[in-house]
């Protein structure tokens, strides 16, 4: 029933947005009884909720490529694919902005970029393995950095992005990183 | 009137939040008739987005202190102080935040930060003047950069924000400009 109702939400958020998401069209499209959603969600703020919990839950492929620069590039592609290609763009982007709008957004969206900034630093994490970074590097703090500038883009000021926007959030983050400004 | 407008906005929104924010309120609080406002400005959100533009027109001291590196941690400290002083933030940010749940706010948030963005892009432009900076840099790049981490905290995942972290933006966004990263 979970996946059905999130995929719903999805795909009523990528047609219409968060103004135009009811429980009694989440209802229709998931099959599930409208007095069933609204008991266990509470309303359309609460399956927003669920759907970005669903969303961090999510497995997504963590770059490993052997190098730092390579895997940051891939992170920050991953956002860029994620929140920009038609294929997948549609409904994560529409599922931020819509917890950015809803009452009850802000612990699903901590909860969500926790999760995602966590499983990135695993590249991060890696490189020092590998003896490319010195140990006590604040691994969540390189991905943050290359990857804020684009949440940035996405989600406040609505300016475009693309590959080289990408690229060079992802070498800023490696260049802080060699310079020693992550390190304690 | 535009002012006791953009002051009452202000100020019921520090209050109670875009959730609370009503015509009426904005009404009894500026002194202006609720006619006055809706012929004027629309709504709730026709007010938030005049709040914001107001604000993107108010001047504030770009730090001009002879070294990029100082200049940079002066502009992050200007955004966290602006948005987390208890003087200062509620107010802010709770602007900010209305404008990213109002339908009307992605165009007043977009000139807000192209307006910020701009301004700030003089301690680069002044880092290449002194020759601190080869010219060809791209000066909002840099501000960006170094700002975005603090409004990804601030706006996106709520996470705290504290002067060290302001620190350390500047400093990234420093060490991936002398690298050339931002330069064309």
């Amino acid at each position: 029933m979970r996946a059905a109702v999130v995929d719903a939400v999805l795909a009523e958020l990528s047609s219409g947005g968060y103004d135009a998401l009811t429980v009694e069209q989440v209802a229709t499209r998931s099959g599930v009884h409208k007095a069933t959603l609204y008991r266990r969600w509470g309303g359309v703020d609460g399956l927003v909720a669920e759907a970005l919990a669903h969303s961090a839950e999510a497995e997504w492929a963590i770059p490993d490529t052997g190098s730092l620069a390579d895997d940051l590039r891939a992170v920050t592609h991953a956002v860029l694919v994620g929140f920009t290609d038609p294929a997948y763009g549609g409904a994560a982007t529409a599922l931020i902005s819509a917890a950015l709008r809803s009452t009850q957004g802000a612990q699903a969206l901590a909860s969500f970029f926790a999760t995602r900034l966590h499983d990135a630093a695993a590249v991060v994490t890696r490189a020092v393995e590998r003896g490319e970074l010195p140990a006590g590097v604040d691994a969540v703090e390189v991905i943050r950095t290359a990857t804020a500038p684009l949440y940035f883009r996405l989600f406040i000021t609505g300016e475009p992005l693309d590959k080289a926007i990408a690229d060079r959030a992802a070498a800023a983050a490696l260049a802080a990183t060699e310079a020693g400004v992550f390190t304690a």
